[in-house]
């Protein structure tokens, strides 16, 4: 269709949506009523040489004059868009992947090529968030044969970056669903780089959580590198510990997640998608997995437990990845620290061998070092913890988590709160339950992740026997503000150890 | 939880983002950070003693300061809001409706009671798009038992006003995705009353189309009764011809049918529970359903007319309503006029019974009013025709309808548009196809149905052979500017009639 319309100028007005594109114009602009756009109509945005699909909210008051539109931020980054740039708006191509969504939801099992255009439109941010919650619905409940997990994983490996590695051997590993505090992930890589075995380890950040590995590695060193520096990193120090964010490795998974996340949905094919792209794309060749079960973890039964485990383990085989899946504790934090800052002092404990070192983080991230330098083929089965016990207390460990820090940009210090709060019992008894959901809840109001050095530490174990008044745990915030969130959080009643008098 | 926070200010953004209820709060407010709020979470709003849950947009720039909040247009309606009023907000507490869902998309068959608590939740707001979207998707596919269609159809009935009448014999009739001009529904209701069967009548307005039948009848009179007058009004006169949104009948209908549109996917069982439980809350007893077939109509083909004839009569009859369905031609629009005003004009000659009214539509109208006055039970089957005729052409019709328009207020004079322009053929040849989307949009161009004299007057009828510059429509406006926007959309090439040359 022929351009008739003079372009609208864009106004900032700095709405958030998330990941959300949404375009702001006057109900009675001359684009809406020449076009019939009402309120939610799907509509094509231009400018420069871009262009997105975004769905249409009106103004009816003076927000914006005649000739203006604005964007809510997610478009505005899209677009690369600055104030007073002129957009077009016409009406989108309809979609194919529409009718490919529809007909997953009649139940059909889409064509590989379907999958891709799916994912292909959904990157391209063509598709609107109902569009998308639609095809989630129809592919959860074990929905999608195993064919259409394959076509999903490599449509979403496809949509985005692919790193490949000088390396018969490129190992990974991950973590399905964390437990507050679980941040072995910077040991491991010390340990296994140290060892020999190549790890470019990619990360994220917090979604809903205090901290991402992601986050708290950033207390010791850059971790926003684009690919050729990480490149660099790991053909030096055959590891690295970077955020993957700026990576687009996978860019669907985002995407998909964050409408999973809103509904709580958890189709165990999609995650599997999810949780492979990902690895994939970074070039992975063995992958472990740690899959914490508890009731408060992502995963809550063995039974649940063992299909994804096989599910995941056939998928991987089909891209020549070879899998081993952990399940391992997860009724209860591990570590001290919940926070980035808090969770980066436990790391540095355990890797300098601090004999404070919390244990449990300790021994757990040497289970997981450990059946990773199985993958080596000249590793015998049950010997690899041994060879990780060794690296890590010979300090070979330390010196590579070292190395890797300076040359992803240098060793920072490791940054200590204004202000401390620290919570007592009130009565005498044991601890018979540790709310993960509200430790994590206290620890945002404290500021984390934003605030690095904010967060939670935590001074008693599970099953502990402790009197009244000793203390539980401490608050770290940098502002007294922050500290105060928390802390009127905690006096509204919200209790984080469930403590039974006597017994 | 005990509620901390000095209340927000209400400030008026005029944002309209159709039915999504919308909440902006500043990222930085003291309720954001102290609660962990951020873009995209479900909040709980409160205003006096109403609440609803609404969906957090944040912004980053000085649209508000520091303690105000604003809401979209739906939110605000919601709430009765008022610039300055305060505000509290909140975290939403867990909605069962929620699981309900999951388990829909999880492909098991929902209780009577679950179905019920996910159309409350829906109603009442506390529901975000991506949710209802799922569970739309989890619907669709003929993936709701018997059983589930009617318990949706119970839930939506008892989620809003239920009319009872005082007749033995109360009838209604209902068109499965209107044509173009097919306003049969004032010309029916007059015969039908006049003959002395109650027909209390509730019309759409237009959602996508150019007029709703409740757009065409507010040319003649009012139409937003509320339930006590169009209860007098049918008393008095056995009819009425009313806009059904004032009167709540059904309300969860609409904001299904919102998303369903959004995503274009209309699934039988749903479409049922929808046409059902209006008609039931509207006192219904005898139900006549004018389903139009034809490729640009919304069913096309017999057998899917079919299987839905058989699932409206099999619920229908669930809750003691007698239904007949008609399958009629959709093949091209019927009458001449599309837009309320023209519209208007078709059903006064059809009723007046001037000889130059639009056969195809007093011949469509007739058929389906003989259907109607069949449901009485001393009419014999094949005589409501002939009965409907004479009515009709007596005049008692066209007498009826002038009682009932004064009853419901007085009856207006229709207006004119005071800009015209008649469209004539490029070429010789016969029409050999009618573009009803393509009237729709034209007609919607030019101002309908809000400028109620405006749209498109059809001036030849499909089959017909036309020589070159003879007039094939004519566009009516009320303002030169919309009169244009319909003409520039023209000469970007969109054709109505597709004529062919020669034979």
């Amino acid at each position: 269709m022929k351009e008739l319309h003079p372009a609208l100028t864009l106004k900032y007005l700095g709405i958030n949506t998330y990941k959300e594109p949404i375009i702001y114009m006057r109900s009675d602009c001359h684009i809406c009523k020449s076009e019939g756009f009402d309120a939610q109509a799907r509509v094509r945005v231009s400018l420069n040489n871009r262009s997105i699909v975004a769905t249409l909210n009106t103004i009816d008051s003076n927000l914006l004059s005649d000739n203006q539109a604005s964007l809510s931020e997610y478009a505005w980054k899209l677009l690369s868009a600055k104030e007073g740039d002129p957009i077009s708006v016409s009406h989108p191509k309809p979609l194919d992947s529409l009718s490919y969504i529809r007909s997953k939801i009649y139940g059909h099992e889409l064509k590989a090529e379907e999958t891709k255009h799916i994912i292909d439109d959904l990157v391209a941010g063509q598709l609107s968030d109902i569009n998308i919650a639609m095809y989630i619905a129809a592919s959860a409940g074990a929905k999608l044969s195993k064919k259409e997990v394959f076509d999903l994983t490599k449509a979403m490996v496809d949509s985005g970056q692919r790193l490949t590695w000088d390396a018969p051997c490129v190992v990974d590993k991950h973590c399905v669903g964390g437990l507050p505090g679980n941040r072995t992930t910077p040991i491991i890589v010390s340990i296994v780089a140290a060892f020999g075995l190549m790890i470019p380890k990619t990360s994220s950040r917090a979604i809903t959580s205090p901290a991402g590995t992601a986050d708290t590695m950033e207390v010791f060193t850059s971790v926003d590198l684009d690919i050729p520096t990480m490149r660099r990193v790991v053909e030096q120090e055959n590891g690295c510990l970077v955020w993957g964010g700026s990576m687009a490795l996978s860019p669907a998974d985002d995407l998909l997640i964050r409408i999973e996340r809103t509904a709580n949905i958890d189709s165990e094919e999609q995650m599997v998608a999810s949780i492979l792209s990902k690895k994939i794309a970074a070039g992975a060749t063995h992958l472990l997995i740690d899959m914490p079960i508890g009731t408060t973890a992502k995963i809550r039964s063995i039974a649940h437990a063992e299909y994804l485990k096989k599910l995941l383990k056939s998928i991987a085989k089909e891209f020549g990845i070879e899998t081993k899946v952990i399940f391992s504790d997860g009724s209860q934090p591990i570590g001290r620290g919940i926070g980035p800052g808090l969770e980066a002092l436990d790391i540095l404990a355990v890797l300098n061998r601090n004999p404070n070192a919390p244990q449990d983080l300790r021994e757990h991230a040497l289970a997981l070092a450990g059946q990773v330098i199985e993958f080596s083929p000249n590793i015998t089965h049950g010997s690899g913890i041994k060879i990780a016990t060794d690296i890590l207390d010979s300090g070979r460990a330390f010196a590579k988590f070292q190395a890797i820090c300076n040359a992803q940009g240098g060793m920072r210090e490791i940054p200590q709160a204004s202000f401390t709060h620290t919570i007592e019992s009130k009565k005498s008894g044991i601890i018979v339950n540790i709310d993960n959901r509200q430790i994590a809840r206290v620890a945002k109001l404290a500021g984390a992740p934003k605030s690095k050095s904010a967060g939670v530490e935590l001074l008693v174990p599970l099953h502990s026997v402790v009197r009244k008044s000793q203390p539980l745990f401490k608050l770290y915030a940098e502002t007294r503000g922050e500290l105060n969130y928390a802390l009127d959080f905690l006096k509204q009643g919200h209790e984080i150890f469930q403590i039974e008098v006597g017994a």
